[in-house]
């Protein structure tokens, strides 16, 4: 048997995604926002859901709930000190989207939130339900458009999202998911058909 | 402007945690089981929670909410095909646990749900709250305790998660979290913090 030290109850689930989540208020002079957000996961299949946990004191929970939209950006390794530098700032003491060099563009679907560009992949997500749970509130939203970069696609139209480097995060630090060690379902793949998916993700 | 295409709403966000929930039911002759969930997540810092979303018709679902108990266990890439096993496999059809060579033994603070031997880390969760969303049942679940293999603490105590190589889940392709970007506040961090907290992270 390993030796395990045991800990008191933290939030240590790793490796979580590590995502910028842009949004913007109602009314003409909006100014879009961006927030860091490791506190993210998918929560459904059918219907597409999404979630994201807030602390209600940030700015842009009540640009949110306001708009009832958020776009949920996933990050590459081109993005991961903007996305840090959001993790640190609050919207409140300025642009923060111009102070990182990130620029706000209309995402598909959403009336307000825009996604932020050269990102791999934007979620566009309606808000559907807020559950108060102590120090955060979960927001679910349910995915209404997925955006995702020409150049993850390969000529037959396949995607490859794992060739984008996607950030996660893990205790306090930002890595790179990058070593493939397989698909679902390689554990019980018949030989020729672990061959031909496995050198299709460059393996 | 890169170039964007536009997907259907899915459930795309990633990188996820690729994680084995191990759970067992009440009663002497109760077998543990353990399923593969990629849709897990933090939900809440205090007090500290997370949320695995389970289809009702899963065998382990019944499990958990007779028990009120779920371990969640985070894979490295020496679990990667057990986890990928768990995932594709049903426990109504036997004892996965033994035929995946995986060993189910007690974890701190649960009565009934195990841990898995030789994973990195294993969250023990109580039972919370169940919101049903359509295809899935999202259950919120508080963390009790948290165990963590005693190799990826440095000898001064401090804990080194990301030398764990933890499993992340990618659009059905298994990644490890592999390379150190940065950590919480490096985008404003003073060169001489920069460079200690580097080092420490092996960079």
């Amino acid at each position: 048997m390993s030796d395990y030290r045991t800990l008191p109850p933290a939030t240590m689930l790793s490796p979580v995604p590590a995502v910028l989540v842009s949004c913007r208020g109602v009314g003409e002079d909006a100014r879009p926002n961006a927030l860091a957000v490791a506190w993210t996961g998918t929560v459904c299949s059918h219907p597409p859901m999404v979630s994201i946990s807030l602390k209600p004191e940030r700015y842009s929970f009540e640009l949110i709930r306001q708009s009832g939209e958020f776009v949920i950006n996933a990050a590459d390794a081109a993005h991961a000190k903007a996305l840090d530098h959001c993790g640190v700032r609050s919207g409140r003491d300025g642009d923060k989207l111009k102070a990182c060099g990130l620029e706000a563009v209309p995402m598909e679907g959403m009336a307000c939130a825009p996604r932020l560009e050269g990102f791999p992949m934007s979620l566009g997500c309606r808000l559907r339900q807020e559950i108060p749970l102590g120090s955060h509130v979960l927001m679910l939203g349910e995915v209404t458009a997925v955006m995702i970069r020409d150049d993850l696609f390969d000529s037959d139209g396949s995607l490859h999202l794992e060739r984008a480097g996607l950030v996660c995060y893990s205790h306090g630090v930002y890595q790179r998911a990058s070593d493939v060690l397989g698909f679902f379902g390689w554990s019980v793949a018949r030989p020729e058909v672990y061959q031909r998916r496995m050198e299709a993700l460059g393996r």
